[in-house]
């Protein structure tokens, strides 16, 4: 079996900030499989590449896809935005892997990892996520709500800086507010929130704001929510939005 | 004031992980400054360009010195590992900043973000963050043993994937054993441990083991610890290491 398989990852938007080797796996692959607007990102990069756009919401099968096209000895580049493995397609296509015929064990399998959503956002606003961190997915497509919560709560337990994914949806409207509802039983109310819109992308908009006063409405499904630890602070500017950064020195509370 | 200040990160290793946008920094700037080996790392940019090689643990007093140069009317970049805002020099900018001169907060700052370790590592043995995660520092160099401590115990009440940077070093051997006795109470012996060092420079090395058997004495400065949720798995392979992954579908256990 001679196929192979790269889950490769653009980064944020911006094509300077996808890496050369996400590219050179992109360039040397006979079939490209991805989210349409992934794909549209990428520039033809040889005549007879075979492109297979699908929806969003499809993952699993995308992934099968790729391992069959691969098993019979194509060269394939699954696309994913930002980082690959950060709720994006590494894990899916794993998944099939483990359920899926032996023979996909023997495929060359590779991951180009990617400049992920919450490193562009926190590079476009500072250094929010100087201390220790968590990211979580509130998708609850694939987790229940009750897991999301638990999460949550102990991200506050530990006083992390919190990077939200997947903040909401139009079938999940309610989410980020009743994340926010939660975290507020736990963090004060001017702990530090900025919704980073389209991060990394060049077309960044921000809003900084506290956890008392933020409108989840205001985000949408590209945008990237951080929420402060209790050592995150702001560095005010004459005319410009703030710097936002968390100490590298910082204790929790007794 | 016309000097301006990049936190570039270099991403894990290998040229091919640098972001042309790092690049494209490092080429602009007048003067670099990092690290001795991170600076080792950049192919000369241009002509009378400056490099100002310093040791690993003056971070506040290397970002003086860049803000200063910056001040001056020099383009300057701060060169980082990885990624620069995660446990790297730009929170530390940013410290200098609020705690500096007035005329500071009027440089033209940017962060140029990269490929952080935690994704290298990942990359390298499959999709192991595929579900919510945390990254956490063991460095007590600025922070405590007991936020450190409070930190783990948060990480497993949530069941996340946890990242550990700066495991160890030859200052503090034994931080990387205690983190997992703090791990050992909270999680399963069977608890997939994967031990990685070097991910993403072209020389990775990995030991995969479980928390039950994992040694620390075979962790160094270069190595990254990722420790699994429950839901975090191996898919075994005929003569190869096996790949790790944590399944987008996950539920913790009531």
């Amino acid at each position: 079996m001679t196929g192979s398989l790269t889950v490769v990852g653009l980064g944020p938007g911006r094509a300077e900030l996808t890496t050369p080797a996400a590219s050179a796996a992109l360039a040397q692959a006979t079939d490209l499989i991805g989210y349409g607007p992934y794909l549209d990102r990428i520039v033809a990069a040889s005549a007879g590449q075979v492109r297979h756009a699908t929806g969003n919401r499809v993952e699993l099968d995308r992934a099968r896809h790729a391992l069959e096209l691969a098993a019979s000895g194509k060269s394939v580049a699954v696309v994913s935005g930002g980082d690959p493995g950060v709720f994006a397609m590494a894990a899916a296509v794993f998944e099939a892997i483990e359920a899926g015929p032996a023979e996909w064990r023997a495929l060359d399998i590779r991951v180009e990892p990617g400049v992920t959503a919450m490193l562009a956002a926190a590079a476009e606003i500072g250094a929010p996520l100087g201390g220790d961190f968590c990211a979580i997915s509130l998708s609850d497509n694939l987790k229940s709500w009750t897991t999301i919560t638990r999460r949550l709560e102990a991200a506050c337990a530990g006083d992390f800086v919190v990077a939200l994914y997947n903040p909401l949806s139009k079938a999940r409207p309610h989410q980020l507010g009743e994340a926010f509802e939660i975290l507020r039983r736990h963090k004060a109310p001017s702990t530090v929130v900025v919704m980073v819109r389209a991060a990394g992308s060049g077309e960044m908009r921000r809003i900084t704001t506290t956890l008392g006063e933020v409108n989840p409405a205001q985000a949408d499904m590209r945008t990237l929510v951080l929420i402060g630890s209790t050592a995150t602070r702001l560095i005010t500017r004459d005319g410009r939005e703030p710097w936002i950064y968390t100490p590298r020195r910082e204790e929790l509370a007794p």
